[in-house]
């Protein structure tokens, strides 16, 4: 009787859940991209950009704690994955569009993935090389646009929250990608500090209702605050 | 005198070189580029490439084994520095370039970075906007040559070794490398079977008396074979 009591005491420590108040998002699911993309210029160049995907990986981490069942898209990253996150490894804008497809429905998208906005038109099969005084004429393509998409899908998440770095008028351009995109929130990060990168992040968050502006906070803190506010919308 | 005994075997162990035979690079300076470099297309993107770094930070180590006093020129990677190495960190080729020059005067030149051929000829200060149709011109500028630049310097180390990473054709490219460059061996790494951040790397060494064609093998056993190599070269 004493085994079968200790053998209760554990279980019940590490298999219950927790109060079910801190798990408000339990049984939602929700699907996050964070990093950047690559887009292939031959086999060997790429373009990039400086997204560390630490914002991303800390909103899904802090959304899984919350209950939510999380799928991670994540660029190319040198990150561990969060405990409890379904995580799936992509390269360029495309293969990010088809993950976020397939994690599909989804009560909840938090698209904090640094998309590249440009591919290169013409992926060269071998490596381009330096001709004398000739440039290779490096012609770019619009990569599909993932938040604008997902916020006019067939199957669109409840809430559909998009990120925007910015360096100049932050909340302006914020606004107005709001707007475009046809999503429910922006969260503008003002990278003008050379935030991205960084652990800490002084973002605003842009919804219909208004602009809140948050103080510098590190990348986790950042990442509780809009899981809770993310919990409250879907309650 | 027991303490000072005992204090003078610590010392010996510490602070005392390796027998003379061990250490044929002792009192040479060489310098050793490694990682791909970041070209800013603006604040937030660039164009890269896939080198890791680690067969330019494993022959900077290997050097520094054989008694050299290295100076390892780093583009950006998430390497720790070797032991006995001075490190310096850029980003593009013309910061890489500029620290080249600040290691000389060297006797040994390893030039393994994937240094960018082009960068964007005019960084934009602020992120590029996606404005409707319209895509930016993506013009490129040539970088310079640092490797050609190091052949022809009134300062040439005595030993200049450049690294080709091609993906067809490679002792032919290499060949011809050695010739247009001007440098003294040519390390050609053929990264047709995406070898550029594994673990192993198939080379061949291709000098003026020749080309070696070395087996597939660990970055670091390439880069002691080379190291002896340049040991012998040098003695």
């Amino acid at each position: 009787a004493i085994v079968d009591r200790i053998r209760s005491e554990l279980s019940a420590e590490t298999k219950l859940p927790p109060p079910e108040g801190a798990r408000p998002l339990a049984g939602k699911r929700a699907v996050v991209t964070a990093g950047p993309t690559h887009e292939p210029i031959d086999p060997v160049r790429y373009i990039a950009n400086r997204s560390s995907g630490r914002q991303g990986f800390a909103i899904a981490e802090a959304l899984a704690a919350l209950g939510a069942d999380v799928t991670l898209v994540a660029g190319p990253v040198t990150l561990p994955a969060p405990r409890n996150v379904r995580r799936i490894d992509v390269e360029s804008a495309r293969e990010m569009r088809q993950a976020v497809e397939d994690a599909l429905p989804a009560d909840i998208a938090v698209m904090v993935a640094a998309v590249a906005d440009w591919r290169v038109a013409e992926e060269a099969p071998t490596k381009l090389k330096k001709d004398g005084a000739s440039l290779p004429p490096l012609t770019l393509a619009e990569n599909p646009d993932i938040l604008a998409e997902l916020s006019m899908h067939d199957r669109r998440p409840r809430l559909v929250v998009g990120f925007a770095a910015e360096t100049d008028n932050v909340v302006d351009h914020a606004s107005a990608k709001l707007a475009r995109k046809g999503c429910d929130w922006i969260v503008a990060n003002d990278v003008s500090g050379d935030v991205m990168g960084g652990a800490d992040n002084r973002v605003h968050l842009v919804t219909a209702g208004g602009v809140e502006d948050w103080p510098d906070l590190p990348k986790s803190e950042v990442a509780r605050r809009l899981a809770d506010r993310i919990a409250k919308e879907c309650a």
